[in-house]
């Protein structure tokens, strides 16, 4: 198989990662954080040094920030329905996951809180002004993804975040399809809280994610249960991380994990990002002398950054078509909305979608040719 | 090391559980429900046939009805706050764990709605009309532990839901301590909605959660995101599973889950049930002949279901101390309030908690004649 799906999630895992999944089963057996027999104490310690990884990572002072998570949506949910209050107002981009516009929209419909849409534009200055214009009284959080997963475009986090604290706003940066792909220095960028999931450029399994907190602001609880601590209340502790850790932890998938970041770390963010890149712009220099091809973003524009995601579709079959004959042939690719029909709105696909390739690490130039060669070959 | 903390997670993971975690990153690493490559579709196709090994173990008809959790706190979460409306009460048992007590009490803080307490008695006609009593006008279900986590004692489930159904309410069961240790047929006893921590008694790794729903009754949603369904919408989808399972799944934990219920079916749960009481009637009948031993619950009363749990303290001693010493001579048991401090108020020991010994069906009488050695000799 040539997998070209790794913008869903990551493939093959480096075998570290793997290895960690059945080592704790040995050796992290027990329920971390809830008593004091030598197992329990080492399984604490392995979740401990997998939050203190992750923290060096993203460059984050104070690794009790580090939480563990379900899943980035789960994240995303954590944050935004800690922050929303009655009659609270947020700004996201039109680019966002349905991760970020559902919980959104549900706290819209249920009469909670508000949000408004800002433009995506090629002109970074421009989406600056576009988030602006949506910003109102009402506002406490610029809520972007840090790359569109669909069709790679990023957006300047930095400037974004800088904006919003000019007006004495919290910035969430959506890093599902950044981290570990480009570099991400949560106290350099001004992010406030982050959103990860680590089975994609973290090369974690599915599925974990992180939620990172770089703010003293008091966030609402989304889900409460046994903490290991304070146990005679019978209310969630303030305390991080284990306010937003309420249950038993994932401690195989964040064992796994810390393997992802280990490896991510060695190979280096930037080499990472420059090897799938690399493959990309060969596929669009090779497609864009198709003919039948549609292409939406030239990744080979100096002042256009995206990430290594490219859309695509062949003239007059829907991308659900496109994608059944490449699988026909084991090549996976993604088809359809890709759980973001607004950047299809954007970027005029909202019809049938787009053919979403996205490389890993691991992804060779070969397969780019394997892959090219079915290309030409159903575009004809 | 002789290890007594099953309660908490079950250690060791059968063979095949361990086996399916790494398989499971070489054959299911795709995003099962998005894509339409084979080893997607497999993936797809491996958490459904997981899907059906639940449904069928606790005999749910419809296997749609089986979601996926991070653990089975969100589980409990996710019903309680589907539930809750303005204005909505519940009532509860005393010795519920924190997991359905703290999202309550959050609720009720935040002038949601209200909750009673219910008396456990030894008596089930009793227990039964204490819930009947704090029925009101207002309550939408009874939310009930199978069992306390910290003295054993099973709640007569069946009858509980009898009454909940009389009253025109919803029955919810907290089966973490009871799934794969007590028969449960979700159809025979009336269950409308059950969560199950599937890293104990069903034999998979932490953390991995199941909400059962085995009712048509709306619930509104703890968390929305991508569900790879109606990606156009900017709802949560109505259809089960996906309404639940919002972003991306834990696919090696649910693949180990479907080997544990496959150990647990093969084994028999009364079988196992059968293996690890003789276990802890054996700790009873030793420990109730030791002075300096407090007892709470005597499971060889025949009146008296438990499950096999056994909490105890030496006088004199906290039982933080009594568990550090056991761990210092390499035996795994909890010590302290175990997230359900209730539970303790109800039992008298709220000052110091208790030393919580559970078995697994890996527990043998060897290890019980060791620990029982060094009780006699820490309670001397």
């Amino acid at each position: 198989m040539v997998y070209f799906d790794n913008a869903a999630t990551t493939y093959p895992k480096p075998p570290q990662v793997i290895r960690a999944l059945s080592n704790s089963q040995v050796k992290f057996g027990a329920n971390p954080g809830r008593s004091g027999y030598d197992m329990a104490i080492n399984t604490s310690a392995e979740i401990y040094s997998a939050r203190l990884a992750v923290a060096r990572f993203f460059n984050l002072s104070d690794e009790q920030g580090v939480i563990f998570t379900h899943n980035c949506t789960t994240a995303l949910n954590t944050v935004i329905k800690g922050l929303a209050e009655k009659g609270s107002h947020f700004v996201i981009s039109n680019l966002e996951h349905n991760a970020v516009l559902r919980p959104l929209e549900t706290l819209k419909l249920r009469g909670i809180c508000d949000y408004s849409i800002a433009e995506y534009n090629y002109d970074d200055d421009k989406t600056i002004a576009n988030f602006k214009e949506k910003i109102n009284s009402k506002t406490v959080a610029i809520i972007c993804t840090g790359a569109s997963n669909v069709f790679g475009v990023r957006f300047p986090i930095k400037k974004l975040a800088e904006l919003a604290h000019s007006y004495g706003l919290l910035f969430v940066l959506d890093a599902a399809q950044t981290a570990g792909v480009v570099d991400i220095d949560v106290e350099r960028d001004g992010i406030d809280y982050m959103c990860v999931a680590a089975h994609k450029g973290l090369y974690a399994p599915m599925s974990v994610g992180i939620l990172i907190i770089n703010n003293s602001r008091h966030l609402n609880t989304l889900i409460e249960g046994g903490t290991g601590t304070y146990s005679a209340h019978s209310t969630q502790p303030e305390d991080l991380p284990e306010r937003f850790e309420a249950g038993t932890l994932s401690v195989p998938l964040i064992s796994a994990l810390k393997q992802g970041v280990n490896f991510v770390s060695i190979r280096g963010t930037d080499s990472i990002y420059r090897h799938e890149m690399s493959l990309i712009n060969e596929l669009y220099r090779q497609m864009s002398g198709i003919n039948n091809v549609e292409l939406y973003v030239n990744p080979l524009t100096e002042d256009i950054k995206t990430v290594p995601v490219l859309s695509f579709n062949i003239r007059g079959v829907t991308s659900e078509q496109t994608a059944q004959k490449l699988a026909e042939n084991d090549i996976a690719v993604r088809a359809g909305f890709h759980c973001a029909y607004s950047a299809h709105k954007a970027f005029g696909t909202e019809r049938f979608g787009t053919v979403r390739i996205s490389p890993c690490i691991f992804n060779k130039m070969k397969d780019v040719n394997i892959l090219l060669n079915y290309i030409f070959k159903f575009a004809k």
